[in-house]
């Protein structure tokens, strides 16, 4: 019972964002270890059929307002980016080449991609931008820049998307608890109390 | 600031079924009217370019098993119809020629009907059974038979659902409170936090 929380998620996501700044604190509370795993949810659109919220009638609208008041009731830094959605393949090839050297620092970069991204509008979808983000945090640029256009980054991006698809996963966040997949940032008390009591 | 706060939600929803047994002790808490607003979800799903959750891969999946657990969270009876989803459009029109000569029988026969489908099984898209559920409240079967026929009903009924649509509403269920929207079963947390706090 003592696996790692999996936290899935896309790096040009709203809901991933906020679940971002809360996901740590829900595992100090538990005693859970939180697996921060970036994906490329426009695949998982593909499987399922879905389309990007911003791209949908009523639906876009709601989400666009809700966004903004979700990062109010956070006390979050954020402004809507321009372009939005992009595709953050730089970022998070990174992110997977820097979680199998050294976690925390993995999760530290991939905190400030999306402070990046979501409060300062950078473009994270280009290697330069990745690159800069890493030397912020004293990763080597170089090393990072090459990483990105490895084949073997590139593949392991690809696999840990097709796995998670796999796993049944569909939006961003989307969390998986012993088995169990809750989707969503609003269903981040749901794991908690999923963890706490042991399911139900 | 004394607004109800207006529940829409159509009868084929589970997820507005589970909502159902959780808003009326909420308004309570916050001292709020809950208005009870049945639609027709799937006008607003042709509105939004939506489908219904069981026809979406990998979030149909998601949703079957979260209706499972939610209705175990709750304590609720459940079990999934068949068939499913159905135009619940009998039991709608009743409800709203209920509401407009007792608020507190058509809110009991909303109750009823979610039971009668989520519970029992039964057919809420046959006019029959719509009466036969509002004879179980001693609600007068041939009237009730007469205004699910009645044109004023039928026009009701789709009034009801574009000026929900107009107001933004996409999904069920969908709470406004304010002109505040929330979407979903699980932001009941967040609307009662905007009621108390008086928004945020």
């Amino acid at each position: 019972m003592s696996d790692p929380i999996r936290f899935y998620f896309d790096f040009a996501s709203p809901y991933g964002y906020f679940a971002s700044l809360e996901v740590e604190s829900l595992g100090e509370r538990t005693g859970r270890a939180i697996r921060w795993m970036p994906i490329m949810i426009g695949s998982a659109f593909k499987a399922s059929g879905n389309l990007p919220l911003v791209a949908q009638p009523l639906k876009g609208a709601y989400s666009r307002h809700d966004w903004e008041r979700s990062a109010r009731r956070l006390g979050a830094p954020y402004r809507f980016p321009d372009p939005f959605p992009v595709a953050a393949l730089p970022t998070s090839r990174a992110y997977w080449w820097l979680a199998d050297r050294d976690t925390d620092l993995a999760k530290a970069y991939a905190r400030a991609v999306f402070h990046a991204f979501f409060a300062e509008n950078r473009a994270i979808s280009e290697p330069a931008v990745a690159a800069e983000i890493g030397n912020g945090l004293g990763i080597d640029a170089a090393a990072l820049s090459a990483a990105i256009q490895d084949p073997v980054w590139k593949a392991r991006l690809r696999d840990e998307t097709e796995a998670a698809i796999a796993e049944g996963v569909f939006g961003s966040p989307f969390f998986l608890v012993d088995g169990e997949g809750f989707w969503g940032a609003d269903r981040l008390p749901q794991v908690e109390e999923w963890v706490t009591r042991g399911g139900w």
